[in-house]
């Protein structure tokens, strides 16, 4: 039996102390849905957690921000539900947004995530292709028949329609997300658009889920969904920053990765909509396939300029403070006290700060 | 709205008319949820489901059996219940049966399903994936939130855990027969209990979902579950007999693949487990790596010889045979009208007289 949440104190106001606050009520049950997978699936997922490393012995790998239990907790919080509500939609948007991560990677061709090797290459692309189809099934298990906790199977329903409409949207942007390698122009408005499906809606989801466990009326689970929308366009506004611009060191991914890939990102997209030289100069470069994949450092560091003197840093960094301040708009249509709502506000300047 | 069943009269008495039965009354739900899916995913679904041809244009293409449908159909019917909850159980197991085609095909390397080249060598391993996981996440999304159609959230809850903890055992079935084929020898107890997650336990899933949908009792729902049980068992053991002696012709599998890719089938099995001259020679063809991969039709024949020899033919003819007599047991202990058993007693009995 869970402790309400009057009785489990909010920790100091830190990114870090919330995500240990929310990483330590979830875990346990992330655990548990991982170990409900047969071996060598369970490893395959632990390692990828960063709990274990590739021979299945204990490690203390790095395991991701994991910030969307944060945001379900949070809610949870916000509305003073019991906390269960939190955490079984927190652990089921972090199984969901892990299986799309070990998909997402083997796809990719992505070799290092949070500073390690990536499970596909580590065991094998049929294993991180059967965990990740593991884990999707494992999330709308978690989810549902608690009633035993005081959850309504009505409220279940909705949560897990939440759940598969934004798993439906993520699938549907990573599609989107391929489909644009293979043209050379991206608008703005259809990158974002991408960007609102792949990232915005699981973390929309993040936020509203718990609410909807906890039956909260449909305003609150809409502003709150709104305010995870937000966050999450301003989250990969910054990421695509941090992807050309960022450090590796701190990043954990590859130097010139995306640049290298020549990912459609919001910096590429906005510095192709200018109409100036560089802006020309870069669809020049973009569109010429010969040498693909195998620019040295200095033609991608022209890259990296060619985008910022065109205009792509300054409006991607724009539009991040833009979707910064709707994701405040939105929370503010949401009562909660006043210690969580600062909660709220610093994930979302967490989001255009950080640099990793 | 759809009528109750009292007003749609049963086909007569046919597999054939059972499959085109069921089918019409899934087809339109199946249809929307693919429909659903961002492009090109509609195409590479509707393509898998042979309702298009690889340009997306209609085409009468071969959609498999929908036994799992037909199952969900009966039971729902047996209990005389809404048809709609034959209809949502039946939609989401094929769903999540179409999953893990699309998904096994690319990770067995498999080039022909229902004469046709499958997805992912069609269109791309990628897409193959995707497709997978959104069939996989729309199956959850279609069997909850239909409370309109007098379906209770209870009800729902219990038939979407039915669903994922038989998903769950469908893909450890599959991580299990992938790490078969690193091993020599597989005990045949070993190899039933790999059948029976993944193909037995999705088949008793889709003879209890609906009754779980419509709040039948717990007994009802176990029966019916476990008839699909061992229907699934006897159609594995089977479907390996088809996979040696069968003609591809008929099965629409390119021929002596299960020899070639030296698949731990039931039959081999059960040849390995006897101890005489052929069983032993059998195993020494086995366990020899030379040239796998490039066997000629005469090595293949040859070890079809070997595994009839060894008795894994009969062993596994008279296995299909007493997993019929299970299922037909468990079948006796739900009350059913005369003419609804009749058509699950004529499923079992196509499951081993089947020559596809």
């Amino acid at each position: 039996m869970i402790e309400e949440f009057a009785e489990i104190p909010l920790p100091a106001l830190s990114i870090n102390a919330l995500m240990e606050h929310s990483r330590n009520l979830c875990l346990p049950k992330m655990r548990n849905a991982v170990s409900r997978l047969a071996s060598p699936m369970d490893t395959v997922a632990a390692y990828h957690f960063g709990w274990v490393n590739r021979h299945g012995r204990p490690a203390a790998g790095d395991g991701g921000k994991m910030l969307r239990p944060a945001l379900a907790v949070l809610a949870a919080r916000a509305i003073g539900v019991n906390p269960l509500t939190g955490i079984l939609g927190g652990v089921s948007v972090e199984l969901v947004h892990n299986f799309s991560l070990l998909h997402d990677d083997f796809m990719d061709g992505d070799e290092t995530r949070r500073h390690r090797a990536t499970a596909w290459t580590v065991f094998s692309p049929t294993l991180a292709i059967l965990t990740g189809d593991a884990l999707l099934n494992v999330a709308s298990d978690v989810l549902v028949g608690n009633s035993a906790d005081d959850i309504s199977p009505h409220n279940e329903v909705r949560a897990l329609k939440l759940l598969t409409s934004a798993t439906q949207k993520m699938i549907d942007g990573q599609v989107r997300d391929l489909s644009f390698e293979l043209r050379d122009r991206i608008s703005v408005e259809e990158c974002l658009e991408m960007v609102s499906e792949k990232t915005g809606a699981l973390l929309a989801c993040s936020s509203a889920i718990s609410a909807a466990l906890a039956g909260a009326d449909d305003d609150t689970v809409n502003a709150l969904g709104s305010y995870g929308h937000h966050l999450g366009l301003a989250f990969q506004a910054v990421d695509d920053l941090l992807g050309i611009w960022g450090d590796p060191e701190s990043t954990g991914k590859s130097r010139w990765g995306d640049l290298r890939r020549r990912k459609k990102s919001l910096p590429v997209c906005a510095a192709l909509a200018e109409n100036c030289k560089y802006s020309r100069q870069l669809a020049d470069v973009l569109s010429d396939a010969c040498g693909s994949g195998n620019e040295d450092e200095k033609q991608l560091e022209q890259r990296a300029f060619l985008i910022e003197a065109a205009g792509g840093r300054a409006w991607t960094y724009h539009e991040a403070r833009r979707q910064h301040a709707k994701a405040l708009e939105a929370l503010d249509e949401v009562a909660m006290p006043d210690a969580v709502r600062e909660y709220f506000t610093m994930l979302a300047r967490f989001a255009i700060e950080r640099n990793k």
